[in-house]
């Protein structure tokens, strides 16, 4: 991770921004449009959008006689904050042809510009507040970096000529060895952020929690192991599962995690970014909702460790891993794994579920305004994943990162690693 | 119209083939690939369907090794013939990304290329019945042609920036004069096909129908007509209404025509494929459902003709009028309209709404094969509509011509002509 | 048939309404309450009705300071006139449990004896006007006689208990010879009431229609021929069905008509309202679609009659069959169909099918009012059935008689007799 | 409550069996079938399920030669026990007319007359075990005692006729003074059931959590204090709501909470079982689902408590209140409420919301078998209650009781009290 202390704020900008234009590169014109289920955006909404939050939350509020790119960009690009006005419905992004990319990429060069203008201006008493929200805008440019990623891969999933987003690096295919688990005592422990350096809103306050001793699975549930459970009738058996779960597994004949395909020969096969593939067993398997997560580990006699104890676990490790920045952008099996008799990929590779709902932290605060609307208001029918995956920023993630899905998706990098009480 | 036949079939395939490509050429990337309704395809399958119908009924079928551009396609661009095989989903044309509009083009060129060869190698036999299905290819691409400006118009409008297809030719905004009524005798009179020249299977045979003695008013339905319907509460009175049109309007909560708008002052205004424009009384109201047309009727005490009434009418009235080939691609008050004791806008303009159920004529026989499926199918819950419109290509219309839509549907360019009994 | 004309309308009157009390003498009150279907309505809901339409239509027109049995019924037992005013949503029917089944009878007796008071007080002039009504109240009491029956059979079949509503006499097994055609010349024929005696609205006026020479099917479709078309592959296969039936046919999965089901051994049995029973293959097929019936015809490369060439044979026929007032309520295979070269079962057993659109007649003219509502406004997607069932009283048959249902429905006693071209 | 451990079983299950009976009285027939909504079950349903649960439970397990009434009965009322096989879809419950609730309560006398003969002919050893399950058969039936009450009056409010399920014991209309916050240090508190006499699964282990300092407020919400809510425009404001709650407030048009009426002079009043009331402003607010709850707390800047923070609270409080057994099934506004200084209501009148999804305690074991199905498969999606209601025997309440429902429901007699932090 670059020392971001010494990095001026507008060095930084300029280079999250031009990570996102580096990751539409692959894109034909016609990929940037389309929609092909409500919870996935097309990309060029996504680099709309995150323009617009510079725009709006900043440059309006901040820019004197500041002239927007469009008025009209405030209805279509708003995602979800109603403070702020109406918005274009979520699953209708896809039926807009216009503006067409190149305007958007034209409103993205305005408003990079209007973003420099107002560094340059702006008195030393504003420009720490305009910085923090700088912070802010980049964190959020940095999770649709990461969703870009997610909605093309579902997008081309749902094309009969399943397309290759790019030739990705190759992934290394080490041969790892059977999980074990560490062990910890708990107690009164502290989690949540300290305040030092940006975090969201949701992750605060630092605060104790009382912890059972537990244990905690070295490394994430395989492929492999996931195969053992479908074979296994995991499936077809109800008291796996949770009863939203079993229900949703029935609706949609849910039979493998998503990206699973079986070859004409029944062989299985996995669709990634890179096209279709061979099923690596080794590597973490991805692409499952929270309910196969958890009835993988009622299957094995084992639990999904809380936000708490993963947490806690984490802070005796260093944050490195498969991220998005080595541009392989699938979990892998890495060398590392052979070390099995301590904590490996708590970072990178797939987010893990927790078996915690998403809530807020005692003594939590949401953000004064608009913002107050990024993170608090989804406290309800969300459970926690942690760890960031191979299509996350490695400077985006934090141990204290809480990211949240409701218990159903499964577009996300997802995997989980099992925990267990000790008796 | 074209003398047709003193023209080749290859000039013929080479003329209409070409219209359709200037039509998409006001066209973005971006416009090519959304679908904002169901019944609404993405320009890029238009063109790439009506391509693929020569490809899988003529050259799979008469060109020896025939070598596909792209296997794949015929999954993704069949429409609905079944007995072919499977094909995407209709409501889901809009979610593929890939073939892009280039390739598609690139598709269209390699079939047009195969077709000429095809023309030049083939025995005298077998170019008899080449050249009567190219015909029907073609009529079935100018269908496209029409569908295209439909479909556009309709991704436009849901657009909240409301693009403009085309400064399209201006309209003529002539003063007319109130309707009045044509009386016929009826009895004993032939409708449909009689063999000579083209026509779809749906149209024949000519056969005879009693009519008793009835009135057709000699210009369709104004939109300031319609307006004083709306004004009198007609969209708020359940007896105007057939049952299935009421819960239609209560549904969709109906107040006007498709494309009607109210602007900040409250006045009217219509959507065009030039954009928005002020409400013009004198014209024909379009994109009105049989559910409206019907409602108006029996708000007025008349009714819609039914379709023998319509054709038989027809029978003494030239084919012209404001078809696509003027460009105008919009309904027009012509100064024709002045000379109102005689029929006058029967072709072009609007479609018009009959009071007949689509159903098969008494001894016809639908074609053999997939091409069986192109018009029988559809033969349950549409209605029968007359004349072409300002979308219609003016040599694709045909006095016997049955155009079908749904009752509810109303974002083809359709309007409706009143009738009433002679007591 | 009863000599109509000698019967006072008091009596009339006591001996229809008599006949529903004694079709809901079997059920228990628990049977007069469910809606298992937005088609199908609760016993009660039938009972309570009828009656309010005497109340509403009559009573509270004609009787002279009226009192309401309960003001609130206006709003409950309305069924679908919307110029009387707002009512309980159809599908809705099955959620109230008040007023009980014994409010409701006592409902029913004191609207019929404010009848009787009227019939009695009423003067000479307006009498006529009231027996015209009470004829029209009657025949919708009939129409709400056959309901019952469907109804209470639908309800009981998702019952899994698959509960018997009597033992109905039994059916008479007859083994029948193979259908044969009868041949018509056609021409210039009349069809439609003509005046004489109580008819619909729809049925009127009597018109001249010209008609192709056809062939008419001796008797319906029975269950062994329907047997073939199954044992085919009639359900899977696209080219024989109408696409909104093909569509239904995939979206609910049907392999048979509804009724039929299969024993643990694969043998076919039948559901009826005297429970469960063997498949009687020379039975009439019942219970099927007017998609079923239309897919059966083209397999057989025959075609449903139109309502015309149906009407017009049955002119030479008695009404005479297997109808409501036997008792049996289940289409049976009779000695009549023995003699096959002549029309049989044109009445009674099954309503049929025809290939008619329901649509008005040429010069007709709905009923002044809310009753206008009664039949005109469904004028739409449906389709027009002929003749009667084993569940129609024999004296509310028409030879003029215009059943109509969607094209999908099933729950009638609905089968079909073939027609085709005389070539 | 009594003292349960000197009633032998057979006497408290004749006598919970009993109360059930007494609930049913005021019904007629008709009120014991119809099913309003899928979340409502019919009456019938009720008694029959839970007399099932002893059946399948118990005396199919111990009862040697058991033989059943109707093993029909297994599939129709299973409720949810996958692991025991399919069942009558949920949403299916009100189409099914037979059994007759004669039947039903038929059903009931054989299956308590057999528990009756396994509590004399069992050995001691499986005595101990049978007992252990009577219990938990018992705890069962007093749930669907409280959901009969629920699911009556939905039902009947469901009804245009607003029908009165009996006249209860009158409320008592005190005055109360404003509530008041209590303050509690926290700290390493202990929750959960620590194995002294029946709790459900999901209560224990009793295991520590570490608790902040807060405050909790001395009763509960009053309808007065949420009208002033609703007036001040709270359900028109997104910024209160959690976005899944405002999604519901739009779709469903939520303008207060369940129940609450205008009359048509625009006064508020309430639906009852006793039919209906006026708005009783000192009452506690009642129906209201976790998100109104939610809003409201932050409206009022405070919180709702977590559930830890209630029991930890409630641990010096006594079992008493309005409940059941006082047969007033409405929320009041008791005299107790004046002494406000310290926390009154804990305990019946209204199940209160609190901050917690329901999930595992740590450590927690769920039950082998079909009765593991009994709890542990909804803990996602759902919102912790505690406390009880007037709907909920006396002593069927626990300090440690877990209730949960889907945060938008709200026909549970469901309001909340409000919590803060201490800064």
């Amino acid at each position: 991770m670059k020392a971001i202390e010494n990095t001026s704020i507008a060095e930084r900008f300029a280079e999250i921004r031009g990570v996102t234009m580096k990751l539409i590169e692959p894109l034909e014109t016609e990929d940037f449009i389309i929609q092909s289920h409500e919870d996935v955006s097309p990309a060029k909404w996504h680099i709309a959008h995150t323009t617009w939050f510079f725009e709006r939350m900043i440059l309006k509020e901040f820019k004197s006689n500041y002239e927007e790119f469009n008025p009209a960009f405030d209805f279509l690009f708003n995602s979800y904050y109603n403070t702020i006005g109406p918005y274009q419905p979520r699953h209708q992004r896809g039926v807009l042809s216009r503006p067409t990319v190149d305007q958007v990429i034209e409103y993205r060069k305005y408003v990079d510009q209007q973003v420099y203008n107002l560094l340059d201006e702006s008195a030393s008493e504003t420009k720490k507040e305009i910085e923090a929200l700088l912070y802010m805008g980049l964190q959020h440019e940095q999770q649709h970096q990461e969703l870009i990623l997610m909605d093309i891969k579902y997008n081309f999933f749902v094309n009969p000529l399943l397309p290759t987003y790019a030739q990705t690096k190759k992934r290394t295919l080490s041969k790892t060895q059977e999980s074990q688990f560490v062990e910890y005592d708990g107690g009164l422990v502290e989690i949540g952020h300290d305040g030092d350096g940006f975090a969201f809103d949701n992750e605060s306050p630092r605060h104790k929690v009382w912890l059972e001793p537990f244990k905690l699975a070295t490394k994430p549930v395989t492929n492999g192991e996931f195969l053992e459970f479908i074979n296994s009738g995991g499936y077809e058996k109800p008291e796996y599962w949770l009863s939203d779960g079993w229900s949703i597994v029935k609706e949609h004949n849910w039979k493998a995690p998503l990206y699973w395909l079986k070859d004409t020969e029944e062989k299985w096969q996995i669709f990634t970014l890179a096209g279709i593939q061979d099923l690596e067993l080794d590597e973490p398997v991805s692409h499952v909702s929270f309910y196969e997560a958890d009835a993988f580990s009622r299957w094995k006699g084992k639990r999904l460790p809380t936000e708490a104890e993963w947490e806690y676990a984490s802070q005796s490790v260093a944050i490195r891993g498969n991220t998005m920045d080595d541009g392989v952008y699938h979990p892998v099996a890495s060398s590392e794994d052979l070390q099995s008799s301590s904590l490996s990929k708590m970072f990178g590779d797939v987010w893990e579920w927790t078996a915690s709902a998403y809530s807020p932290y005692p003594g939590s605060k949401p953000l004064e305004g608009a913002l107050g609307e990024y993170n608090a208001k989804f406290m309800c029918n969300q459970m926690i994943l942690r760890g960031g995956s191979c299509a996350t920023p490695v400077d985006h993630i934090r141990k204290t990162y809480r990211n949240f899905f409701p218990p159903e998706k499964r577009w996300q990098f997802s995997g989980f690693r099992l925990a267990e009480d000790q008796s």
